[in-house]
């Protein structure tokens, strides 16, 4: 029988990691970490994120403040409110909440963040400083599953990672960051003609394709590590990719869904917001 | 007895439809297109490429200019040059001839060009865009490994390939172009620890390591296609990391060096800069 993964008790270590890297800056006389979110509209789903980022934020010592702006905001006016946040040296990310109203064209407005304040890491000069291996901010989710594995004690160089999926947020950037931990590492996706075989030579799996128990004991080696990424709605309860009771007879550490590494994600934000907040005060 | 895959034949295809786009578009009173390379110093390898460069683009009908500068150029006069480049609407490719002399910040430098004329695909934005999935210039040297194994008659969708080498030119971009074709990618590099096992289950084997000969039939599954970008210099003579002789009679394809892979370069940056042109004239 394998280990749940406790996603909660993980988190709790990097925030408290988190709150006193800061405590320690401000007792210095340093300014605290500040982050700038853009609201269009009034969204439900993204209304509720920018609440929850914001009572995390103010939990560690973070200043946290939203621009709520009007559904038919101008292209070019939200470009000069990222621009204005850009030359502001005291502001250290910059979040645009995602989606936007279907006038503005996202790709444009994104790609205006500067890449030094790009925390989600969605920018075209993020995403390519990342796979060249420079200095970037790496997409959370991402960020979020490399953690929980690291966690388990698991030393990733030369192991076998499969990856089931191929998202810019998670497939691919998952795959980027195993590479550069020298594990060896298989990406498959829907067109993969022998996924069961695949996954059963892995001592990693990641599964984020969105396919509710779609991973069952079948695709694993015995004492695999299995990260589930998946966060698929069934009549309102978020289910993943991974059939946990199933898996965990197999494996040796399961992330259950929900309390696996959805707690990571805004965490991992958290976490690029104070790695760009010491770059600019220290 | 596997096909040795006759590179001069396929690059003369390449080069003779590029030479009938260019020669349409004239006809109809276009512009040919244009490529402008930056020279600094006089360094005999890059001396001969720019020659080498400079030769095809006049077969083809493409005009090329090479401004070449002191060794001591300072980084602000590059990046002028650079700039003034970006802005001239009748320049369509901007290739910096690399290495550049240690006094000058060479990221700074190539990261100046406008993504929309690195035809070598080689910056940070141009890699983002690459890696997300958006339009871009794919480097040159992986380009032409796709289209090597196309040109086998191959149908990727679904092949488990295999790609040596992880590195930002060759490894990297050659994964991500087989997983945008379908293909099932694994990743190995040094730090792989059954390389041998992990490649006798590839359909597609891409060896790009710098060890001349080192893959043998004992990494090859009977009728896989091996493709060597190998480009090792031993005795003044060009060695490829497959050892061929041994490797023929267990592969459906391989690809020699020379011979290979590495003539498909400088035409894949033509085509880049083809491609370019069009989108700029038509």
């Amino acid at each position: 029988m394998g280990i749940r993964v406790n996603g909660k008790l993980i988190v709790e270590t990097y925030r408290d990691e988190i709150k006193n890297i800061i405590k320690d800056g401000v007792d210095r006389g340093l300014r605290a970490p500040s982050i700038k979110t853009i609201l269009v509209g009034s969204d439900g789903g993204s209304l509720s994120y920018v609440r929850s980022q914001n009572n995390l934020c103010n939990k560690l010592g973070i200043s946290y403040a939203c621009t709520q702006l009007e559904q038919d905001i101008s292209q070019k006016d939200i470009i000069d409110i990222i621009e204005k946040f850009n030359e502001d040296n005291s502001v250290d990310g910059i979040i645009i909440q995602l989606p936007l109203p279907k006038n503005l064209n996202e790709k444009e407005i994104t790609s205006k963040i500067s890449y030094k304040k790009d925390i989600d890491g969605l920018t075209d000069v993020n995403m390519g400083r990342f796979y060249k291996g420079d200095k970037s901010f790496i997409p959370c989710t991402a960020l979020g599953v490399i953690e929980m594995i690291k966690n388990t004690g698991c030393n990733i160089k030369g192991k076998h990672a499969v990856v089931i999926g191929r998202s810019n947020i998670v497939g691919k950037p998952v795959a980027q960051l195993l590479l550069n931990e020298d594990a060896t590492v298989t990406i498959c996706h829907s067109k993969t003609t022998n996924l069961k075989e695949v996954c059963k030579t892995a001592d990693i799996i990641v599964a984020a394709i969105g396919k509710p128990g779609f991973v069952t004991s079948e695709f694993i080696k015995k004492g695999a590590i299995v990260i589930d990424v998946g966060t698929t709605m069934i009549d309102d309860k978020i289910t993943g990719d991974v059939n946990f009771d199933d898996v965990i007879n197999h494996a040796s550490f399961v992330t259950p869904v929900p309390g696996g590494t959805g707690l990571m994600t805004t965490t991992m934000l958290i976490k690029n917001a104070c790695a760009s907040w010491r770059d600019n005060v220290y």
